[in-house]
């Protein structure tokens, strides 16, 4: 059985929302994805890591568009773990972990992996946003489409639009 | 430079003292290590789950001998990650990092790895007290010695007393 690494912000939690949203509180500027396409979150959003810091911003994120049930069914016929990097932030570990158990009830607690670096992480795919994460990984590597990230060449990487592509992909 | 996973509990960090202080506490028996050598934790320790619950367990408890100093001399030689089964007990999650951060000061957020499963570890070498860690790892096993460990044939993991005997082996 093929083992999966999948990235938790950015591909299933989706912390766009939170920034936007929280941004807004702030600025009274409500950003559409359109409009931040292409530019780097800490430009965007310059108070990007108060916000990531700020009580809720994990534990509240929205799930991204049919993450639950596209990873739901990759479960049956892959060894999953959700990677997030959480380390960086010591008051997201607990938030992270509430989340998943709160909307990927079937991900036990042998799945998850809470770390900083990626660079130690062994699997046969990984599912992740940042180059930082997939240019070091050995495996087979799927971009998943973010804004910060939509502009760029992915390289040696295949880049992913939605978990519907994903699906296809993995699944038929 | 090469890659060493580092466990937490039962090679940095003490949990057997915590065991014996808590059963101690509520059975007035205190263990010494030699009669609890060769028996599994869960047996010697009837309350091994609810001590590991506890408010505390994880960071209120002593260093292993030497692994502070050595741990620093070989981060300056090797890329170190500390790398800590906490997932099963959500609240141990916290209290690691805020150990790691009071006894390894040395060690940053992006060498720190809390997970279940173990197998999506990739290294060069992984220092651990437990079979069922070293078992599927592909690298160099050292296996650290611990009282429930003592007595079982370390088949082909290195067996390892002490952090000065690691020391001689990484550094000299």
């Amino acid at each position: 059985m093929k083992t999966i690494a999948v990235d938790m912000d950015g591909v299933i939690a989706d912390v766009y929302s939170q920034f936007i949203k929280m941004h807004a509180a702030e600025s009274g500027k409500v950003f559409s994805r359109e409009e931040i396409s292409g530019r780097p979150e800490s430009e965007v959003f310059p108070n990007e890591r108060k916000h990531v810091n700020s009580p809720g911003f994990f534990r509240n994120a929205p799930m991204i568009e049919d993450s639950q049930a596209v990873v739901e069914r990759l479960n049956d016929h892959y060894k999953i773990f959700i990677v997030s990097g959480a380390t960086e932030f010591p008051n997201s570990l607990m938030e992270k972990q509430l989340w998943l158990n709160e909307h990927f009830p079937f991900i036990g607690w042998q799945q998850m992996v809470f770390c900083g670096s990626k660079e130690i992480i062994k699997a046969d795919i990984m599912i992740d946003d940042h180059f930082k994460n997939l240019d070091h990984f050995t495996g087979e590597t799927f971009l998943f489409t973010q804004p910060h990230n939509k502009m760029a060449d992915p390289g040696r990487h295949r880049r992913v639009e939605s978990w519907q592509e994903i699906e296809r992909l993995l699944l038929q």
